[in-house]
């Protein structure tokens, strides 16, 4: 049989730790706040189903050929609209629709890392651009953070210290893992720091739209009068995952290099799914929408916050995020892999936190995830935890 | 204002040969032979209503969430039976599906190509996949050839001169831009050298279903003993090319590695274009539909290369596909480029070979698509040509 010789963008091993966490996550009678899958009781099937209608009718044959790589103006319009909202000023020439987010932060790194190229991030962060920026051969630089996001004097730093580094990766509200929101003047200072380094700056959204506490907080794009925040956001956290739409927000001459690479990657984003999106927010209240998802993820939240003071050692620490799906907790003196093997034992599963470290893991850290559970799993799953913690503290 | 440092699968220049000639087409009083579109009219837009109206009633939560990277198992159950009638025996586990077959060809050059490698393809052959080639940094290599596809004897002479070669890339059927299919023997031939030559086998797959003249031939991974071909197909041919979906067949081993770059690119296909197309499949009658395109493209393709033969002067050759949807045109001792700008000024359009060759252009070729201008557009369309053809020629 044929034995493949690899390219170095392959994984030598085809080891996964967080499938492997997740597939033990999946078992039915396992309490899962380890994914962050949205809660699928929320989304509109009957207005997208209307949608879909409507974009057979209207657009039939047009929806289903080969389109523009940029995306479907009428979606990138609707984009313009909701940049706006989000206190960013700009046009259709600046939008790409992507497969996804993740397309984003793929085709991002592609064209700005070589192999051996430093990036930024903070640390902790999204495991899944760790292993894209990873895969084009960057060196991960951690820098670390407190309840007001990234510490931007350990920003400044870090890229005093690596002059030459690609980009800086963020993740200004909800961050994930750990569910803290980047303060204003951190904000501030950040843009202040690239523009002196005359660093890009990757800003990853998906979550800034569910806010259930705290004001809102403009994006670093917002402040950026140099055009060198590259902005993604997505639709999965506002709609839905499974269709795969995401957008970028760049400059004319960033996007022009972008639209080479997304056409070489998969000609453009599916075509239906964007029509049908466009015409969903173009007949439905979306913020109404948002409310709704807003309302039950606050409840959801405060719920698992009070559970988690209730059942944990006095100990433990965790974030109390303004918005989104996450929750990051600290035990300390505890191995979160034995805690997880533990958890397991009890039917219930999160994340450990080794999997969103760059530098040096912060032991006895993990993220739980209440989206996708009802409150009595909320419940059920905060007390199995805490006897799961007392198990392995003993 | 930022001037980005792009790394270096960036092309320098923006400049886009294809992206230009295929605007010059699209004036809308041109006649264009110059794209490769399906014709829209043919889409079964009420049918693929119908079936995405069953998915929202039956699956509409599941269809919205995130879904596994391999695909919906519902989809690769189908495409194990479409395999099946393309005579190779597979199972769900040998494949993914992707976002079009663009993004299975980008994810296979980035696992075997690292920048230096020897790409072995036909030539000329599709642009995009070059494209994609070239930005991993692989060296092309084109092997001529004949009416019957690939000249083996010239690709054994190849693969001798390049043993460090990491892949040969073809078209078997209705090859883009020639038209041309590869016949039994090469086909028998080819996998002999590449079981010889211990070479991986891309087999790009998108037109064979669409065959209106000769013989039904077995595909090279049919051929395949030793888990080296690599099969490559899509739905934007058979059913619809904005619903972004292709596939891949390729030994277990193989898809475990796909799985961690597909899920690095865009976590998975669109999960509302998976679910309309695997409902479509399971409810309406295929190969019915199949037949339906295959007769409009019989009609087309015999219109085309009898007004060619009327209009165009006897010195021109061309080829006569058997199926899908290009004709390979040679007019000797023309400069395609001036024929194409005299051909503007007459207000119809094709692409000059120059676009599709990886070694040395070939003079006076180029390609005309025939499958989406109805009668009367490939009558006059073809006479403006042949008016052009003379000018340039006297």
């Amino acid at each position: 049989m044929m034995t493949f010789k690899y390219s170095n963008s392959v994984p030598k091993s085809n080891e996964n730790a967080t499938a492997d966490i997740l597939k033990a996550a999946s078992d039915p009678k396992v309490i899962s706040f380890a994914g962050g899958l949205p809660a699928a009781e929320l989304f509109p099937v009957e207005q997208m189903k209307a949608a879909s209608d409507k974009v057979f009718d209207l657009y039939g044959q047009e929806v289903l050929q080969y389109a523009s790589t940029l995306g479907y103006l009428g979606l990138r319009k609707e984009i313009v609209k909701m940049m706006k909202e989000r206190a960013v000023e700009t046009s259709v020439d600046n939008i790409a629709v992507t497969t996804g987010s993740q397309q984003a932060i793929d085709l991002v790194a592609r064209m700005l890392i070589n192999p051996g190229d430093v990036v930024i991030t903070e640390d902790p962060t999204y495991l899944a651009a760790i292993d894209v920026f990873k895969s084009y051969g960057a060196e991960m630089v951690g820098v670390p953070m407190d309840e007001d996001g990234i510490k931007t004097d350990a920003l400044a730093e870090t890229v005093k210290k690596y002059p030459e580094a690609k980009f800086i990766y963020t993740i200004p509200n909800f961050q994930n893992p750990t569910g803290r929101t980047m303060a204003i003047e951190r904000r501030k200072e950040l843009i202040k720091i690239a523009n002196e380094a005359d660093l890009p700056v990757l800003e990853d959204d998906p979550y800034g739209a569910i806010r259930y506490a705290g004001e809102f907080l403009p994006s670093l794009k917002h402040f950026d009068t140099e055009g060198r925040v590259i902005y993604l956001s997505s639709f999965s956290k506002i709609l839905a995952p499974g269709m795969r739409l995401g957008w970028i927000v760049a400059s004319q001459d960033f996007m022009a290099k972008f639209a080479l690479l997304e056409q070489n990657a998969d000609l453009h984003a599916d075509n239906l799914a964007q029509y049908v999106v466009a015409q969903f927010l173009q007949d439905v209240d979306v913020t109404e929408h948002i409310k709704k998802i807003t309302d039950v993820y606050e409840h959801r939240a405060t719920l698992m916050l009070q559970e988690i003071d209730k059942q944990f050692p006095k100990n433990v620490h965790h974030s109390i995020p303004q918005g989104e799906i996450f929750i990051w907790v600290e035990v300390p003196g505890v191995d979160t892999k034995q805690l997880f093997d533990e958890c397991i034992k009890h039917d219930v599963a999160f994340v450990p936190g080794s999997a969103f470290f760059t530098n040096e893991e912060q032991p006895g850290t993990f993220r739980m995830n209440f989206s996708n559970m009802n409150d009595e799993q909320i419940v059920e799953g905060v007390k199995r935890m805490g006897a799961a913690i007392k198990a392995v503290q003993n």
